[in-house]
């Protein structure tokens, strides 16, 4: 699919059908994530792959009950490593850098999934907490995305979008 | 192009031709910036297009002596909108949703980009005060990247990739 057509097409999608997602498509999702660009190469990214239903349960109760995260075949559950982003550029690496490199892969990873006709929906709405102690993941990676994967069964419209006038300025703030 | 091909094709850029890029590029850039998800349709971001000679040089000040900034006929200057997501979200909007949703809107140009074959280069290292002080933006919007966009002079080699098996984890965090 072409990169125009798929950065244009992706909608959020919160209905899915039961039809199974292959481990060669998390595979591409993932291979599309890693060639995301990173502050000094840092990749500062991990990624949890959950098909366990007790899991995504869990997982759909930290996420305020989006109860769609539990009717899903795969759920990725995206972290920062502050780490790796924190040893060459310290706070600036932690709070900024490694959110901006995991969003980027995460986009890699969404344009991927509606480039093989995957539906897919970026949540960031869950308690960081319990999704940590759900997944036991250690201190310094910080979990900051939940990514529902599986075939849609909805098609939903384009959403409204701000005027293009409302938020490109030329040369100066215009505002 | 095929939207994989972009995704693994796309290098950071430093070195450019005197080549100039056209109002049509830019637009086709901030057009695809545009279809970026965002946290509850928020779209938090700004873009401040600079083809000003002096500006760019005072942005690559800003920008720690990154000399390669005055050298390229446009700069993208990304800003969050922290107004915007945090009306919606509180300080979860402020310091995590509007950084994702901007880092999901500059991947989409750096794609969209590598697609017209155009170079570009995600630059996150600067003084945010001074690019503040530099385009006049006002409290509570953020510069968080500067995006030279011109025609690349280098092919760089991709970078060194960590094993998939380092940072993918199945049903649990593994390390």
């Amino acid at each position: 699919m072409d990169v125009f057509e798929a950065i244009t097409n992706r909608r959020s999608i919160r209905a899915f059908t039961p039809e199974e997602v292959s481990k060669e498509e998390i595979e591409k999702l993932i291979d599309a994530a890693r060639h995301a660009p990173s502050a000094g190469n840092m990749q500062p990214w991990e990624f949890i792959v959950i098909r366990d239903s007790r899991t995504k349960r869990k997982l759909s109760v930290a996420a305020l009950n989006q109860r769609f995260l539990e009717e899903v075949p795969v759920l990725i559950v995206v972290c920062a490593n502050e780490l790796r982003s924190g040893r060459g550029y310290g706070s600036r690496g932690t709070t900024l850098y490694c959110l901006q490199d995991t969003a980027a892969a995460i986009q890699n990873m969404l344009l991927t999934a509606c480039a093989l006709n995957l539906g897919t929906c970026w949540v960031g709405a869950f308690r960081e907490d319990d999704a940590r102690k759900i997944l036991n993941i250690p201190k310094g990676v910080r979990p900051i995305a939940i990514i529902p994967v599986g075939h849609s069964a909805e098609k939903p419209e384009m959403r409204f979008k701000r005027a293009v006038s409302d938020f490109v300025h030329y040369e100066t703030y215009s505002k």
